[in-house]
């Protein structure tokens, strides 16, 4: 599947100088958009995030209302679709990792035709594997929805027999942190739990709105470090993204899990968001 | 200072398509290779770690004849120059981290023209400072020249009023590890030592280089952990990269530090090989 239109810096478009340094070093920030019924979904939130990840990355953020109305020429009038926004420090102006500080930002805007989501994806959950791949801790990179995801190719390189649809991670310390596209969230004893990720994994938009639905539902979710023996534990796993928004998981490996009840009342708070049409 | 000349796929060119998952992921590999008096220096060794690169991310490797002769066809017939090659896997046939395996490797070859080497840092050395960033460690990514570099990136943004050539970084768990563009040689009680690199780092060629040579003459250099005490306790410290050979650290931030007896005669063995046609 290849994006059915792309725009590069506001125009119509298919290259990138090979002088840019998303290309030399991975240098900027992503975000994956869900569209629906006309609407890019939490739009707000993806650009807050990109912002704060500009910020931590000392680029200079794009001009929101540009980028948002570069956006909304891209959301089909109906029909799901995905919209990659690829933002990064732009050309480099010398060699070398440092900065110059002249660069301008380059953006890129990549629309994908989406299939309708799975229906049973979501009811009967999917099957998730351990990844071999452990995560390396930078807190300075933690958080954000960087370029280097060279960690993530690579966990979905490994051999995976079992046919997994998600393969979930650990950092080098061995702690859980998320999948490689998706936040992991715990139930154990009727309380809802989900890695802190200030040393690796990505916030993602959909993992915070599960968290302020969730909270606002009298359901306070833990952000916490949880380790192998607390995934043992669960009663209850599921996954987010911004795309899928939550999938039960219904086996880990050898381990089957049942979406329990927990799950399914959060799916139900999600509904009407996952839906709506802003 | 840009690029006098870039090849794109062996052919002149000045863009790369959006789709590529070097952009996308960082997922690929580069090389910084110093050309002069009509030769690249070391292009067995980089073609050689580039090769090396691929097999660890599973990408294929391109062929070498090829890749070869473009270098040369770019290599000026006299004078100083850099041609830095860039490998990635390719254009995405569809979307995810996981490549889908149809990929064609795509390569980037670009010509930067260098200025003749300042022949002062060879001889008075240069002061170096500490990052305030620790690098993340994954021992699947460790001693490669990926494309993933942020870390990289983000120590040279570091304010530095002290103005330092190069910064010294150290690992999460608290190893000297490499400055960001260079290998860092320490030397205690006449021996040689510098990081191992099996956790984070980049095994440079002109670290390969040196400690052969250094092995050849009766040095042997020791790779291990390395701490910030090793380094404090250090009587001579030195880098190196492709690039500038071997640079004496004259200081590290308020720490001076005094050329020894053992960077000169590394400085005096490597020299024939750093001019040579070859």
């Amino acid at each position: 599947m290849t994006p059915d239109a792309v725009l590069v810096d506001g125009r119509e478009g298919t290259q990138l100088s090979v002088l840019d340094r998303g290309l030399h070093y991975g240098d900027g920030l992503f975000e994956t958009i869900a569209c629906q019924r006309g609407r890019a979904r939490f739009l707000s939130l993806h650009l807050n995030r990109l912002v704060q990840g500009c910020a931590r990355l000392s680029i200079p953020a794009p001009a929101m209302q540009c980028l948002r109305a570069e956006i909304e020429q891209l959301v089909p009038s109906s029909g799901p679709a995905l919209i990659k926004l690829i933002v990064t420090r732009g050309r480099a102006s010398r060699r070398g990792y440092g900065p110059a500080g002249d660069e301008h930002p380059a953006r890129v805007l990549l629309r994908y035709p989406a299939s309708p989501d799975d229906p049973s994806l979501m009811r009967d959950g999917i099957v998730a594997r351990f990844g071999r791949l452990r995560l390396g801790e930078n807190p300075a990179l933690a958080g954000i929805k960087h370029l280097n995801r060279l960690e993530q190719v690579l966990a979905r390189v490994e051999s995976d027999p079992s046919g997994a649809l998600e393969t979930l991670l650990f950092s080098s310390s061995g702690r859980l942190i998320s999948g490689t596209m998706s936040n992991v969230f715990v139930v154990r004893d009727n309380e809802v739990a989900t890695p802190r990720l200030d040393r690796c994994g990505v916030e993602g938009v959909m993992r915070r709105v599960l968290m302020r639905t969730a909270t606002e539902a009298g359901l306070p979710v833990e952000e916490m470090r949880l380790t192998q023996t607390d995934l043992d534990s669960a009663q209850e796993v599921f996954l987010t993204n911004a795309r899928i928004g939550i999938w039960p998981v219904r086996a880990i490996q050898a381990r089957s899990l049942t979406p329990g009840p927990l799950t399914r009342r959060l799916q139900e708070l999600m509904r009407p968001l996952l839906e709506a049409r802003g």
